[in-house]
């Protein structure tokens, strides 16, 4: 029997359409769009019908930049898989791609499964799985075809960390080199670690041990340095490069460059690089503590260049970096030392409002904003038609969004499991009604019917964006 | 009674997906694209079934930039309307948007209302017109803003051409501002004619007369100067800024530098310059005089900037600047003194098979194809979503393309009124088999069904692709 | 009988060395340097003895950009030769270069012929004259040879002022064809003249009449944009560049560029603009008037980017564009329309003092403030090495300046022929104490010994700046 | 008593300056300039009198980077400092400034102190060293302070060779925040040697064993990256930065890039990259080793950068790296393994003729040509105005240069200890004839008469370039 349910009404937009579409799902696909209002739609049935008149009808949130569980700093990310995903599927992403973590000693093989096993049978929505690769070797290298193989087509490295997730330029070129053979995507953590180690250090001797001067020592200098280091040994490789959550303009003026002579290179940011600043860090009482992430927040006038990258597309994709930690008991373990302080904020619950209310204010326009929280990812991390669209034969990965709804974010209303929110009293227009999960109800007007397990993991296909 | 179409087991290709799907058309519009093979594609039913088994079906070409009948040089321009929207559509292109001109001392009015009766009722397939101003003045600028209302809504002007269609920065400027207000797009001809003309008449007077010279004196580094100095006029103007057939690699230089300071500027290149170089026009015996247009071909080595601009999005359109004069009785009129070529060269026909040859040869994908010679356009040029792409709603304007066909171009076998192919000789893969306008075949594997008057005057919205 | 003068135990400062020594100065020129102190110092003698123990003994500054009696919108500019030349003395500035007037319909002779006799036996120092070029023809284009010929070897063309002094962008060509030719440097006054004169009368149309409202309608990106054509047409032409009072840092990012390209090209800047701005501009009952000149001042902000061109040698000259106007009678002929304000301000006499204050400030160093005030002017008009440098050979045109001395800017007690000053009130550290022309004392002790006709025509040689 | 000379009639030629004068020395030291034929200069008295007519009198050479005896890859450059800075003297240069060594798990003392021992009372002509730091820690950074105050003012650091010289950039950034508090100057070899060591190992198990492998592995975006990595760095630092040896054009557009942010950024380059190729490490035979050094020659489009940034300033210093190793023995040990050549070539005895002929072939001004090979260098180091200069005060540094002679270089004929030259057969048009130092001849009309021990060890004050 199949079961079929037909979307009425809407908005459809997608990265690059608005059409008023009636949108019929069958087996948890996108079956068919018709022309809302002709004899086509009207012929479409089906035994549910979901009115969306004067709703956004949106493809699912890909979020490619998630740390469920994630071990950091003595510590683990407050969400788990379950609490993760839901939360995320609250905010109407429907896909999470987390990054399953090799730790030095170990096989890719063995962090991988370590993270399957987190995942399985927890989770609201689909999931995929990069691989931190924290110790390229020759059987790494290895394991880096069999991991594309079976679709996890995309690796993780570290300028900085030394000693923790760290690899070496050497490291870097030989992994670059197996990717551009593999088809394998390299993400990088764009900072110069090592000489931020020295900045830390020095600060910490003078006494600055406040949240605020880890936004001083971890210098934008540093990240547009290790970005332009991460562009060169790409090119020298032949591969192309993912830049993980860019926060400082002059790391934007290295992608543009890159871009502009012609390269394969990404560049990714997040919501707090666009709506927080240094002025979060400085808040008293350490507060700031909690919006401790790295790359760090920067100086308010780095956002003017961030949302022109994303207009301009020398930036392409916004996820969330989702690593929450609460303020107490964790983000607290920095106190007197805030290299202490686990880096990471939570997110995956707020970031296809938070770009909706960038709509509003003018930033991007509507078809832009599906573009860099769904489209985009979904091509960039080989997910692409199923995920991210809104197309006969993609997944019924579908949000019915409210443009008009007003909301006000808060802790106390969030479903992440952490104790604050980074964006604690902000007011934002347009909210998620609706969201469908390869056709089945995960949240029905603001009603969670959604289930643990309900999530698969989704194998993905390599890179999808290369011009 | 409705009359039905669909085209069944193509692959769908538009600017932003390719999947299998099946087309249903109703009333001359896309009713409903349905997953090929799904219970929703079996349901569509139609008078008539189209096979496109193994072939693309794509948006129908939008040639943003046409002369038809265009006086030049004590010529015209060969093509009628009639014959050149016949030969558009022979080539998968069913939307041309020609250049009305105001003749100085004339109005705006006079000239469009020309062009009106020239087009109307001779179109194989749908037109619009953009608006040569060559006079701008207080009455010029009240007719712009008339103009816009009634969907002629781009304006091009001449930094080249002194006395003929040349405007001065100051007019340049003033248009600009007004566009700014009526939401218009000036449209550029960037030379600096009043220079390049001291170097024509310094070249004539130490003899040099033949083809190639046209080349040499219309310098790259002179078109460089003048995008520059239209992209200022812009930023000043604050109006959107669209600069026609970039040719130089210095003028793509500037287009990328405007776009990475975020600002609305774009620019078209045509397949000329993409595919033929100063070589053409150095061809022995006059025949150089076939290649003469402005701005010029450029030696081969640009063509590597333009093909860049394009993967880059710092050229985001391909449009022919067809403006054919036959070899003999025409461009003969500049036997002995290059600058009485008439300037100009037949494209219409070949624009999507040229761009499907450049995804052949690995220079740009699939879906970028569709972009830059259908999508792009139509946003462009305010006939989004009508035309340019396949989704519901949109006109019917579809072309089932063979990618797998064999063809070699020639003046012998093309459909444009011209006595000579510019390709002549070149073998392309890929062929238009079936053309629809507004579900109307106008070709039916490869036999012409069109009808002289089928299309129609199409009114423009303003520019859909601004950021 | 040889008249020997020796300035015995300064600090002589060149623009490439500072030594302690003593120079002998024999029949008006620098006869010898000697290590002072050593047997050689000790063995030249002389009738006159200068005493510069704790001074510096500096080359005569070089003022490479005068307007003595300048007619100007319908006034003239205040200054005589014989006052400016005198104020310029005071000032420790011993050569001027003013520009001689073509008038459009006159010849380049006929200009230069009246400048002669304005000048001549009249003037306190040396002057040069460099050639204003209004009308470009045949003719003018074979007097430039001629000129070259007898040492009026630069020829500046404007931009802006169309109906005045305006070139066209082809008479500019032409110009700078010819220079290439004969050596002349086309020295250029970058504003989009015709584009501002649409922004002029828009202003004046809105009721928008006071002097602030001149630097809002002359817009950087209109100088910048000018800027760049010149420089591409000179590239063309083959010829260097210099452009004259350059005061918007988007102006001096086009010299960057080119200079960064290895063109010769190259950029005066003046003293208003480094210390004033628009808040001069927008000082109240008029005031504004005092501060009007073309290019305009610009906000605060663009001078930092005016003292690093400085630094980093993309700016190469500091002149003062001297071209005085009363502000009673003179200034006020543009109350109620800010377009007949005189352009044009007082500045002869302070330039040697603000660049030295500017040493104080650390803006630039000693050998820098000499360099860009005395001895690159003198090799870019042609003087070297008799002016600009103190070398055995040079004319003994030589300051003793006290740089300890401290000073007041007023119009109650400089030398100028007008009647404010823009800097009234401004304390400098340094003065001038004596004043050397060919080995004649001009200043002594700030006593004023020279005397209308000492200073001669000087004829130059072409550019001795080019690399 | 005093011993003078006098060096009448040529034309005296230093970075600033042209003239044609008589130089008296006294002591050692320039005591007086006067203008030749002036009865100044005829008062000019001294025991020795050298004709310079039709001559260049030159300031002695300062050549920045030479390697005297240094260990490298098992074994010794060929040249000691008695050959070395003999050879120096033949080629018209009279200071050097080479590099100590610290070993790792040494002391900067311990190393200083052993390259004291090897130039002590060897040296033909005057020199001083830099500081090799190999280990930075808190007890070298304390012993740079101590060699500022003792005349070694300048620190170099390796971004290659890992294991040896190699320093992370969390000690390149110590070592540079250092220098910027005690005035140190940074130089860079800037190359990633981490991963040009992959590909090292890479070609190798390839097979490429031939020392144009060499060549094909330091790849040019690898000096650049680690260029722009060190400019980063000292920008962090607040430190200025001085690269050695650049010889990608990628490298110099780091730097220009650099020095149009106003930044204290400095390169040299080598005549081996202005005049050589990846051509000669293609020759056959092995013969390729001979010129084998790091950064290593490339292709032949790289020279036209390198002599832009000449022009430019971009580069501002042509040193030799001098570090000769015998073809026979020494070269050889790469025989099968280029990794294992010695990486290093003879070059001191040449710089000051192929710079000449650059200055016959166009390339540079005369003045631009003593500029970087004299004045500036002498400036960056600390040795002005003892150096680099002809003015009085200096030493009598002084070559007397006959501009017409032509010569052939050969290692028949050439003073250098080592077995080949890098210029075999090369005509060159200009010879140095006679070389002072300090007054004292050491080559006088092409015949030796210097001595071992004359030259002595020159402390140098801090940088003396900085803007």
């Amino acid at each position: 029997m199949s079961s079929r349910t037909v979307i009425r009404g809407g908005l459809v937009i997608t990265a690059s359409d608005e059409i008023h579409a009636d949108v019929l799902i069958e087996d948890g696909r996108v079956a068919a769009l018709a022309a809302s209002g002709t004899p086509a739609a009207g012929a479409l049935s089906a035994e549910r019908v979901i009115d969306a008149s004067g709703k956004y009808v949106i493809p699912g949130g890909v979020d490619g930049h998630t740390h469920m569980e994630m071990p950091f700093g003595g510590t683990y990310a407050a969400d788990t898989f379950e609490t993760g995903t839901r939360a995320a599927a609250w905010g109407g992403t429907t896909t999470v791609v987390d990054f399953a973590v090799q730790s030095v000693g170990h096989s890719l093989r063995e962090g991988l499964d370590a993270w399957h096993a987190k995942a399985e049978g927890n989770c609201a929505v689909d999931y995929g799985f990069h691989m931190i690769v924290s110790d390229v070797n020759q059987d790494t290298l290895k394991e880096m075809d069999l991991l594309v193989e079976e679709g996890v087509t995309s690796f993780k490295q570290f300028m900085a960390y030394p000693g923790v997730f760290y690899s070496d330029d050497g490291q870097i070129l030989r992994a670059m080199q197996r990717a551009a053979e593999n088809g394998g995507l390299i993400m990088m953590h764009a900072e110069n670690g090592i000489a931020i180690d020295v900045l830390v250090e020095q600060a910490l001797a003078r006494g600055e041990t406040d949240p605020r001067y880890h936004g001083e020592v971890r210098k934008a200098l540093l990240e547009a340095e290790a970005t332009h280091r991460a562009i060169r040994l790409a090119q020298v490789a032949g591969a192309p490069l993912y830049v993980v959550h860019v926060s400082a303009q002059e790391a934007v003026a290295e992608l543009t460059r890159a871009r502009d002579e012609g390269l394969n290179v990404f560049g990714e940011t997040c919501p707090q690089y666009l709506f927080l600043s240094t002025d979060n860090l400085a808040e008293p009482d350490f507060e700031g503590a909690k919006y401790v992430c790295s790359t760090p927040l920067r100086p308010r006038e780095h956002q003017a260049a961030l949302w022109r990258g994303l207009r301009t597309n020398d930036l392409q994709v916004v996820s969330t970096d989702h690593c929450p930690f609460c303020f107490s008991g964790q983000k607290e373990l920095g106190r007197g030392d805030f290299s202490k302080i686990p880096n990471g904020m939570p997110g995956v619950e707020h970031r296809m409002d938070l770009l909706h209310q960038a709509v509003v204010d003018g930033h991007i326009s509507r078809r832009r904003w599906i573009e860099i929280a769904c489209a985009t990812p979904a091509r960039m991390f080989g997910l692409y038609p199923r995920k991210g669209t809104i197309a006969p034969g993609a997944d019924a990965d579908i949000v019915v969004y409210d443009p008009h709804a007003e909301q006000v974010v808060s802790a106390e209303t969030h479903h992440m499991n952490v104790d604050y929110s980074a964006y604690e009293g902000k007011r934002i227009t347009g909210r998620v009604e609706t969201v469908l999960s390869r056709g089945e109800a995960v949240l029905t007007d603001r009603e969670y019917t959604g289930r643990k397990g309900h999530g698969v993991y989704t194998p993905r296909s390599t890179c999808q964006y290369l011009s």
